[in-house]
Order: structure tokens, then sequence, then C-alpha cells
């Protein structure tokens, strides 16, 4: 199995663009070693992944764990964090190794970009979730009580290296979580991803590693182009929320960290192309959804509120999901936009929805 | 008296410019209220400067009270403003009006370039120092144990409101804190900036309206110049440093908040120069060295550490203002760099001292 490289180019401040490489295949993190190169590191990471890869990093660098999951997503980490580069007398041309999933590429990510106004950070991404969307494209960010990612920045990475290896030390929760997302890439890409994973959805399951590799590098591929036309998520990017406005306000309402991110926009996915089907956009409104419940079957995720609640033992009211979608970050404050597709490739943006198709869709 | 108007470009994000313009003179706050227009707003200010000013605004927006001066630059302020914007349920369209110094305009920046990865910012300074520097350039901040402004980002504001009427209501310690980044402004310059100084440096501890607002606008005039070839502080923008790597280390051994940050930059100045005529840098060394301390005494300023150290009852031992020194953020983790002058305007970035040279300076 080889190695794919995609180089990913978002502009950025000063009017110049950030180029950087997404490494994908087996054994790349032990490349991170010759890109951080003479100057001085940090890795921060925590204890369940430090335990299964730091040393692969085979870096001579402080090594600085923090919570595992959201729980490291808040402000008491962030000022922990920042106060340890500063003791560790890390300089402007020093480089933050974010070595994990998602909350610690965030939450570092997030790091570097405030330490003296902005260090480099290297992605070294260890669950699916985390390769195939958080990892790439440079959000970085914090929860705050009101909701998920309400504080951060847009930091690119100076790397990413994406290791296939490590979706293999995955637990089953871990890995299902990342299948929402591929389902959401697949989906937006178009017809070619989504027939793909169609005919490939059995080896996921397995964890067959040239599929899984091969799905990274299709999910890098359709977020390096839409954040390189669309840094600033003014408009094009917004499409990545696809299944985020419903996935949000469950993790929000079951709390977040009880229901993993991906699993979350799994259901999403299944409300947003029903709510397409209600408000009349999807051409093929029951072929749609039923293709679509067929994929999450066999990706084995959840496809409805009502499994989710019995898997995850919340109550999840239609009520609270609609006040807390009425905050969400990717919305008005008072008017919840959604992200609906006609069909897989074809994205409508901004979309309200009637009440009474989100009351429908929720019931 | 008539109103000045600067237009300030900088170039950030997605290879745009951010543009805003800098209102200088009596009674401009009273022109927020317009370029807030119908959005939701919420003013971050003080008690001690809402009393003063925050009707002048007239803005129908909920008010928001953080602690006086640097006491504000931390975590706990930080947090408890981001969860105040997302009670008050700001989104993406809203503007946070920052009323009052450096400290304000800082915190209320970097909580502005936070909330949502960014929503729009009106600095209101209401001292001569923010007026004169931190309310333009984009810089925000808050502080570090181990130093001042240690994380922070670049986010434009999208106005600036420097209304003279303010400046009479400082006491004289506030008054005075701004002299230094006066002078600073003047010497960098130049000769044109610097003359006129010299000629209008009585007209300062009066007060004079006119001579404060022409000080205001030929300091936002430099800084802008600066900003918009140097937005990220690559190059050209440490100039305004100028003075700087002695006046952090001045504050952080005093214990930030005794020493007023611009009467540390004004030792701070009367310490480079010195510095850079004991390293053979500056042209006339000694007719030089004296300009700038007339200036200094002109502006009531102090010119040394002897006099700073009556004046605060601080110890300021060498040794520490030099162990300070190596963790500027200014300047690399084990060697200090320091801005030297050869003359007005005669810039020199990233200067290195011999340690004899700047013990001799600090003894």
């Amino acid at each position: 199995m080889t190695t794919t490289t995609i180089e990913v180019s978002e502009p950025v401040a000063s009017g110049e663009s950030a180029r950087y490489d997404v490494h994908i295949g087996p054994g790349v993190l032990g490349g991170v070693r010759e890109h951080v190169a003479g100057r001085s590191a940090i890795v921060v990471t925590d204890s369940h992944v430090r335990k299964l890869h730091a040393a692969k990093l085979a870096l001579d660098a402080h090594v600085l764990e923090i919570e595992r999951g959201e729980a490291a997503k808040g402000f008491a980490t962030l000022e922990r964090v920042l106060e340890t580069f500063a003791q560790r007398s890390l300089d402007r041309s020093s480089v933050v190794v974010a070595l994990g999933g998602g909350s610690i590429g965030d939450l570092a990510g997030l790091a570097a970009s405030l330490y003296m106004r902005g260090i480099e950070c290297v992605q070294c991404p260890t669950t699916l979730l985390a390769q195939v969307d958080a990892s790439v494209g440079g959000k970085t960010a914090i929860n705050l009580r009101a909701g998920k990612n309400l504080a951060g920045t847009f930091h690119p990475p100076s790397a990413v290296f994406a290791d296939s290896s490590a979706l293999m030390t995955l637990d089953d929760e871990e890995f299902r979580s990342g299948l929402g997302e591929v389902l959401k890439s697949a989906l937006l890409a178009g017809e070619d991803f989504t027939s793909w994973l169609e005919l490939n959805a059995a080896a996921f399951p397995r964890r067959d590693a040239e599929v899984l590799a091969e799905t990274v590098a299709r999910s890098v591929r359709l977020k390096a182009a839409i954040v390189a036309r669309d840094p600033r998520e003014r408009g094009e990017r917004k499409a990545l929320n696809f299944g985020h406005t419903f996935a949000h306000a469950i993790e929000h309402v079951a709390g977040f960290g009880r229901v993993p991110h991906g699993v979350a926009v799994g259901v999403g996915i299944a409300l947003a192309v029903r709510a397409g089907a209600s408000s009349g956009i999807a051409a093929a409104h029951a072929a749609f959804v039923e293709r679509v419940d067929r994929l999450l079957a066999a990706l084995e995720l959840d496809g409805s509120l009502a499994t989710l609640r019995r898997r995850y033992g919340c109550e999840l009211p239609a009520r609270e999901l609609i006040a807390s979608m009425r905050l969400d970050k990717k919305g008005r404050a008072s008017e919840p936009r959604f992200v609906l597709l006609e069909a897989p490739g074809k994205v409508r943006l901004d979309q309200t929805l009637p009440a009474e198709v989100v009351e429908r869709v929720l019931a």
C-alpha cells in the first residue's frame, strides 16, 4: 500500500495562501520528525493516544497530556496548554504537534493560533472522524456553555499526517463515529463517491485498509477543493455543515460527549434528507431517502432519533432540539439554517424550514 | 475644531483587505450608532468609563462591565465575556463595541475575534495610549503568567472612534501613560513629527485639544502606513516595538499594572536610545540621547530607571529585567531583539545587543 499526498491551498491573512500537504497512508507518522526539522516542538495528546502512537513520531519533544474527548475543549484546558507553551519557552518558530482525535486537533490548533498570535501546528489525526474531516481546513475551537465550537479561529495546519494504521486501534464506537462524516463527504461530493461508497460499504465494518485510505483521500480532496474556494465559510463551505444543524442540537441536548459526533451526524443526515424531501427539494424524494437509509444501515450507523435514544439512553425531546437549533452557530440566532440536498452533489445552502416540517421530521 | 477621518487598509484572511475608518475629533462617539445601524450590539467597558462616556454612544445595547486595566486581560474575563455574548444571542452579524483603554480594546477585540470565529469589533479608545496606538492595527491579546500579550489574534476593527473630548477626563497618570507612545510615534515617523513634537511639547501638560487631536492623527497615519505594508509583523511592523523590549521587562518585573505601559515605554525609549548610542548605531550619539531626554522632560515623563524606581516604589533589579527580556514575545526565547534608531525615522530592526551593553544601560 502506498502513501497519498494531497496539497491543500487556503487563502489566509496578508493576502497569502497557506499551502500544506496532507499525507495519507500506513506509517506516515514517521514523517513528522523531518517536517519539524531542527525546531522546538511540543506534542499535545491524551494518555490513551500517547500510549498507542506517540513513539511513532520519534520526536525529542515534551508531551503534554490533556483530557480525552470533548472535555478538553474548554477554557481551563486552553489556559493550561498556553501556559505550558510559555513555560517550555516555545517561540515563534516552534511547532505544536496535535496527536489524536478531533477534540485534540481543535484545542491544540486553537492554542497554536493564539500563542504569540500564531505558531505552526501539525495535525496528526488518529481517528477516522479527524482524518476525513476535522484535520483539514484550519478550523479550531472550544465549546461554550451555550453551544459547541462557539469560540475559535481559522488557523490552517502546516502539515497533516493521517496514518491509516491508527484507524486499526480505534474501538468500535470511535470508528463508527467517523462514518457519519464519510457519508456526508460522499453525498456532498456527488454520484461518483456515493456509488463508490455503496459498492464498498461492506468493507468498513471489517476496516479494510485500502478502502479506508481511499475514503480518507476522497474526503480530503472534496474538503480541500471547497476550502480553497471559501476558507471563511461565507458560502460554499457551509455545505460541510450538511447534517450538522440537527447533529449539534442532538449533541447539545444529550450533553456534549454522550452521543459521538459522527453518530449524531449520521442521524442528522437522515433527518436533513427527510426535511429536504418534506419540503419538496429532493428531485426523487422517496428513492433518495431510501438510498441514504440503506447506506446508513450498511455502515452500521443509527438512522433515526428512535434508535439513537435507545442506544444512548437519552430522551432528546423535539422541543429541546428545536430550542437548541435556534442558538446553533451555523445559523442565525433566531432562525436555524440548513444545508439540504436535491440529490448527491446537488447542494442548497442557507435553507430555512417551516416549523411544521422540522416538527414532523423530529417527531 | 473639525473631525479627521483616516482610512486604514489591512490585508487579512481570504486574500481580502480590511478597510476601516479612524474618526478623530471631539464628539465622534456619537457616530457609533450610525455605524452599528440595525444590527445587535454589545458594549464592553468598565464601570469608570461607563459612567463617563457610555451615554454618548446612544446605543440601545447591553453594557457588559469588566475589570479596569490589565486585570481584565486574563482567561477568566475572556470566558465570562464570551459566555455573555452567547447568552445575549449575539450572532455573526452582531457588533462588539469596545469602549475604554487599551486593555478593554485588547480583551474585547480578542473576544470578538473568537466568538463564532470572528464578529465585528468597533474600537472606541478613551485613553491617549489607546487612541495613538492600541486601537489601530488589529492586535488583540491577553496576558499569560510568563508575559504580557502572549496569547492573542490579529483582528482589525470595523471602525475606530477616537473621541478627543474623552482625553480631558483622564487623570494625570492615565494621560502621562499615553505620552510614551506619542514620543515613540514621533521618533519612528522621522524629523517632521519629532520637530513638531518639540515645538508643541509644552501644550501636552495643559491638554491643548487641537494639539492632542493632531497628535492622534499623526500617530494613526504612521501606524496605518506601517500596518498596511506588514500586518503580521514579519518585518517593518516590528518598528512599533521601539522601546518595548525594555518596557515589557519593566512592567513584568514590577508586576503587571504597577507601572503604566506608556510610562514604561518612555523609559524603554530612553534605554533603547542609550543602547543604540553605546553600540555605535546612532549617528550623533550624544546629541540624539540629549534630544530624547529633553523631549521626555518636556512631556513630564520619567527618563530613567532611577526616577521610575522612586516614583513607583519598585526595585527593578537589572538581573531580573534581563531574565524577563529573554522571554519577551517580541524576540526569541533566548536572545532578546531590539528596535534601535540611528536618528528620528532611521530604524534598525531585530538588533541583538552584547550583554555588557544591556548591563551598562540598565546599571
